[in-house]
């Protein structure tokens, strides 16, 4: 129904004298260029927006899948980690003290710190803090990492009025679920162009969860989407850089200013999304609305998030299972390689080809480093993507040894690696899904360790302990606030 | 010397294997697809965003043609009339209501309201004020609105920090200078794309004239525009909605809040407008780099600003000024009147082709409205696009008789008009340039008598004298927060 036509309708009112000039006058305002009559006409997409809108002002927590409920909670535990272990990064530092000066009322937490913010600022810092150690969740299909949008916007809303977990776990689901969907219907070719596609299909995301909980009707819901629309944060320009980690905090604030305004009813136009001059038409060259609008309800992309093991990109991921299994399975001394070839799925090169990366954010963006550190430490935390890591001479020495080749047929959870050492033996790793993908899951226990290392020289082992027993718990609880100030700094 | 190639020594230095695959690994980490060797290399453009950085910091007061100097001013008053007159708007209380509970200490004023908020929300409030009429300033070739991203940040953060006016007229300049080259760069393409640029090339001026107050050296700089490259606002699908204002005031709480955060050495890529995923690639299908780095303070888009006299956007000028001239010097009794014949440039009805608008804001997007009620009563100020007006029996009778009929050879800032009556009289007038276009500007009387009918009803009269007085002689203040705090209510 939503790829029925009703060019017809609108050709039968145009007006005829526009028209002799080769346009027609929509009644939207919208100029439509008019087709030769043997032509069949551009379908007229509609209702995108508002279908969306509706099924997430009537989705129910009752109506979730226990498998989609389990993920939605794992989406929380790993994202409370990250945060907390992002909390004491410069970065984190930095917009702490820029914004300090223009905070409104202490209403929410800063996960893993002592200040408290108005909720816009702590959405925005919990979403910085969130991404900086690049080690949060991912949704494979669209490379957006979901819960750093949703996450804190729907987390800080708890603190200011309380929130019971099984109505916070709904709204966090329909976020991640909002902008998944989203994203399917512009990829690739949306992050092709240039985008960061967890800041500018987040904000929808955001605007969703938290109109959610601000208990926006349908057509609050448009508008919150709509000006959701009008605030696409992040461009892949700034990977390597701290405006990185700015995309989710920003898209997180934004969505929550896009709720907020809709509530007092700040309108948009009711057709954000599939408007001619809207958003997927703006921001991608691709156009897939069933993406948004089919089996809402019934699939769920929300069930399909996945959790790093390492801390950097995704697109490392298999050359560091691989590294760190062959490591593990043979003696390996780091001045005895002579070469280490791998090859790798094109975008490995695209996103992390730095060759000589001068500190540890860079690092994250170079599969040299990351191939070396892993071989020599036997671990790609954040400790190897520290500064100190990417200076060891030892490393350095290693990773020029380093020599990717692409091969198209090697998949993004893929890669072939093989080392020749310089007696001439070699040993050889295929990896058909890296540790951490859909096949090979994180496991809970994982989780739990990934969390307690990130949480380690942050908050004590035992407040680590009693936020991730909150988590676990969230739909138990009375107020999913508790997680917020459990995890903050005492 | 931008335009020069680096490629070749990137391709020097790049990996053997890698090239094999036809992909080549740049040390900056962004993969480049290599060309057939007999083939020129597509230019790498470089060093544009340092180049611009570079300008802004070092810009002086002093250097300011005077003809700049008057146009900045005009800039100014102009804008902080059509902020007082949208300060009581529905969008402007909706958006202060909305975010009262959020606020920062009270640093700023809101231009003819009492509240005060932090120095981001208030920009966004005075940004979304002086945009709701649609009546603020135009730099015709972009269609960007300059004053409203750019003043907004600049007069909240004078309040917060003594600014001299001199210094103020010159971060003034500076920042409508940097939104406009940019706008050029991709106009009209990124335009067509769907993108308001008011909204998306507004950031960027935003945060240099922020920054400019600020005194962040290049370094900082560069970071400012790139955290204002990554939050590009706005689509125009919003225009007709409360969301269309949110464009500017967005944009100007944006580009502040990049600004702060460079200030305090928050980083960005150093190429974020000009990369390969950057800005302009992302955003547009046309980049002209020249336009934003070629003849720094030796030309000024600042000196092209445009005032309107109507209150909507300026593809309708030429009709309404053609409709109210016909109406002067002829007796045209509206229910005399048999049909409305117009030849219009092709923009006219994309962007304003509304038949039935329903009520004021949908109004400013029909041609059919506005030549109806400009024929009716002689004028096309916010009272003219009102519910009101919108609504009327008589206006609606003849917006039914205007039949605008598209034509190329028809200038943006053109239009042919023919009236005929019921008895077969008919009355003809051509507009070369509209009232308020660079050929016919407003004049400072017609600016005053515009600022004195928007702060109408807002603040007293003896109030907007004084308001007016400051703005014409900015230049002689210590403070340019003075004219915040006088237009304020009291």
């Amino acid at each position: 129904m939503l790829r029925v036509s009703r060019r017809s309708i609108l050709l039968a009112s145009a007006s005829v004298p526009l028209a002799l000039a080769g346009f027609r006058a929509t009644d939207s305002g919208r100029a439509a260029e008019s087709a030769p009559s043997q032509k069949p006409a551009t379908p007229v997409v509609k209702d995108v927006t508002r279908t969306l809108a509706g099924y997430i002002v009537k989705a129910k927590y009752d109506d979730l899948p226990p498998n989609v409920r389990k993920e939605g909670v794992r989406t929380l535990l790993n994202w409370v980690g990250v945060a907390i272990g992002g909390s004491s990064q410069p970065a984190t530092h930095i917009a702490v003290s820029a914004l300090t000066p223009f905070s409104g009322p202490p209403q929410a937490s800063l996960l893993g710190r002592r200040e408290r913010f108005d909720i816009l600022n702590a959405s925005f810092l919990n979403g910085v803090a969130s991404h900086i150690l690049d080690f949060d969740d991912t949704h494979l299909r669209t490379v957006i990492h979901p819960a750093g949008p949703v996450v804190p916007a729907i987390l800080a809303l708890a603190e200011m009025q309380p929130v019971a977990g099984k109505a916070f776990l709904n709204a966090l689901v329909l976020g991640v679920e909002t902008e998944c969907r989203i994203g399917n219907a512009v990829s690739p070719e949306h992050y092709d162009m240039g985008w960061n596609v967890t800041g500018t299909a987040g904000v929808f995301g955001s605007a969703a969860a938290a109109g959610k909980l601000l208990g926006l009707d349908e057509q609050q819901m448009v508008w919150a989407l709509g000006l959701a629309a009008s605030q696409p944060v992040g461009l892949r320009e700034s990977f390597g850089s701290m405006n990185k980690s700015f995309n989710p905090g920003r898209a997180a604030s934004n969505g929550l200013l896009s709720a907020v305004l809709a509530a007092k009813n700040f309108t948009s136009s009711d057709e954000m999304i599939e408007a001619r001059a809207g958003w997927a038409n703006t921001l991608s060259t691709r156009q897939d609305y069933a993406e948004i609008t089919s089996g809402l309800g019934q699939r769920y992309e929300a069930a399909l998030n996945t959790y790093k093991p390492f801390a950097c990109g995704v697109v490392m991921h298999p050359a560091i299972d691989a590294a760190i299994q062959l490591r593990n399975e043979n003696e390996l001394p780091s001045d005895q390689i002579a070469r280490v070839d791998l090859k790798v799925n094109p975008r490995v090169v695209g996103t992390t080809g730095k060759k000589t990366p001068q500190d540890g954010l860079q690092g994250k963006f170079s599969i040299y480093h990351a191939v070396a550190v892993a071989l020599v430490e036997g671990a790609a935390g954040e400790k190897q993507f520290s500064d100190r890591a990417v200076r060891d001479p030892v490393i350095i020495d290693l990773r020029a040894k380093v020599v990717p080749v692409v091969d198209p047929s090697i998949k993004s959870d893929q890669v072939d690696m093989t080392i020749v050492l310089n007696d001439g033996r070699s040993f050889h790793k295929y990896i058909d899904h890296a540790v951490g993908s859909l096949e090979v899951p994180m496991s809970d226990q994982a989780l739990e360790k990934k969390f307690a290392d990130l949480a380690d020289g942050v908050i004590p082992p035992q407040q680590a302990r009693q936020v991730m027993d909150l988590c676990w718990g969230v739909e138990n609880l009375a107020n999913a606030a508790d997680i917020a100030k459990a995890a903050a700094s005492a």
